[in-house]
């Protein structure tokens, strides 16, 4: 029986896990980001921290085929150098996975986390059984994997994937990265709170007061008063649904994907977003790559991390 | 020394060629598309026709590796059936690769024409070199053809690659295919000649009329036109250019290819639209894949249902 570690790489902690070939966790484990590490010290503390998962595992490394590290940021995923990682600058132009390769003794594979969270949905998630899979993580940002014919596309630069980033309105709002109307300022985390704060400011009747998150109006929030009935937070969240399937449906007429998963924090409020994306979707795209293809909520939720960085081991 | 048939079907002409291995065609023709067979007969017709233009260029069916046909419409490349095309309603539903794989000894491909004419792009034209191509036809409609790591990406339903029906704007044009703001709708033939119309009512001076066609204005016209420094014309074709590049960044955005290829009768206006295009991409598109991707014209022009539909056997 093969097992695969999964390092989920973050600005202040590191997840770790070792799952069997059924994706099936047998240990997990989280470690502080050391802040005080150099590049190499990083690389030393990384394996120092997969091996101890391992032998609380009880298992050895003789048991282990082999490693996947998902970073955010970006990385080179053919020479496993880390490109750029804002919250661990440590770790900036560090050739990560051979480091890890020699001090573990397996293969190692590192990719940005969405990637692996988007192979980590198709061998063991909400995307189990297909092959042509377009994964989308709604938080502070939208991001995007994408899996055709059952490998990971990368593109060009290894930067494929940005859907928040494609424009739903060449007119719409402003986006830092230069665009207009990109995904990610309607349905990210800002996009949705401040249409609700908008709303809210005239005076449509809402329960949020209840629900808010250190006194602030959030996408969790919204979920929550949506879930108890609030009229305006189901609103709020069926407009990001039909925002979200105006995006869902070009993508349909490009890529033909058998499946759509949607993972992140809001995606939590499950049908409440994901029902008005598929209306719009079947509303907007062709018919027959609509009538095939599934929206669906990632599965892996807290565990996407661990078990989507141990899948590019398994996919390597 | 290998050779390779390409059968480009159209609902008035069957255009067969005889290429080797460098793409260069030895021997080419074209036939009536005959309209009293039916299915089994135009089988057998086009079997016919191919091995006539195996042997106009002297060699016999020993010399052939394989053969591939590009079809416009809907075809399961898988089981090589005809499913829908609407110029020739005798071949609906037939299996017609399996047919001609019979009738002359060679593995026979069927596939849709755009997707032959992507990869005949990356084998012999524009994209030579390349593997991760994104070809777009401008014509009547606006088709396109996905190539992911060196090979032809279809799709679930193999309808992937629909770029004309990618929304730039989700209250723009409406389209018939029920979505609003389809590229197609823009740069799709009646949307520019629709624009230079509109302007030119507006008595905005021009030169078009020294180059309708029978009497219309045309994207053919319009190019002339722009050719000879027209500049109604410069500027429509430019705006054009535009609208494509918003499309082209958003894609860029998504996929990170290394070339879009942009075929079809308005790409021979050249940089007239494609300098603009390229603006408009760098603009919106995120640095890294904007800086790599570049944007050329077609190069197999006439000749690219032939070699198109010959690399679809070549890629088998």
């Amino acid at each position: 029986m093969k097992h695969y570690i999964g390092i989920d790489l973050g600005g202040t902690e590191i997840k770790v896990g070792l799952i069997n070939e059924q994706g099936v966790i047998l240990h997990k484990d989280s470690f502080k980001t050391a802040g005080t590490l150099d590049g190499a010290g990083m690389v030393e503390y990384m394996a120092t921290c997969a091996r101890t998962v391992v032998e609380r595992a009880k298992l050895s490394m003789k048991d282990v085929a082999g490693a996947g590290i998902g970073s955010p940021g970006l990385v080179n995923p053919i020479t496993g150098q880390v490109r750029n990682v804002v919250n661990i600058p440590a770790l900036n132009d560090v050739f990560l996975s051979p480091g890890l390769t020699k001090h573990l003794g397996v293969p190692t594979i590192l990719d940005n986390d969405v990637n692996a969270m988007a192979l980590g949905e198709m061998y063991y998630g909400a995307a189990k059984g297909y092959k042509d899979v377009v994964c989308l993580t709604l938080g502070t940002g939208v991001g995007g994997g994408l899996i055709f014919d059952g490998k990971l596309y990368r593109g060009a630069c290894f930067t494929a994937g940005e859907i928040g980033h494609l424009s739903i309105d060449p007119d719409g709002l402003h986006c830092p990265c230069g665009n207009y109307g990109c995904l990610e300022r309607y349905i990210g985390r800002d996009g949705i709170v401040t249409r609700f704060k908008t709303y809210k400011q005239k005076s449509i009747p809402t329960s949020i007061d209840r629900y808010l998150e250190n006194g602030e109006i959030t996408p969790k929030a919204i979920s929550m008063a949506a879930g108890a009935g609030d009229a305006l937070a189901i609103e709020v969240l069926a407009e990001t649904g039909k925002l979200l399937g105006i995006a869902l449906a070009s993508l349909t007429n490009v890529l033909n994907p058998e499946v759509f998963v949607i993972g992140g924090g809001i995606a939590n409020a499950g049908d409440l977003i994901l029902g008005p994306a598929r209306m719009e979707l079947k509303k907007r795209a062709y018919t027959i790559p609509a009538e095939k293809v599934q929206i669906v909520q990632a599965k892996l939720r807290n565990d996407a991390g661990i078990v989507g960085s141990a899948s590019l081991a398994v996919q390597a």
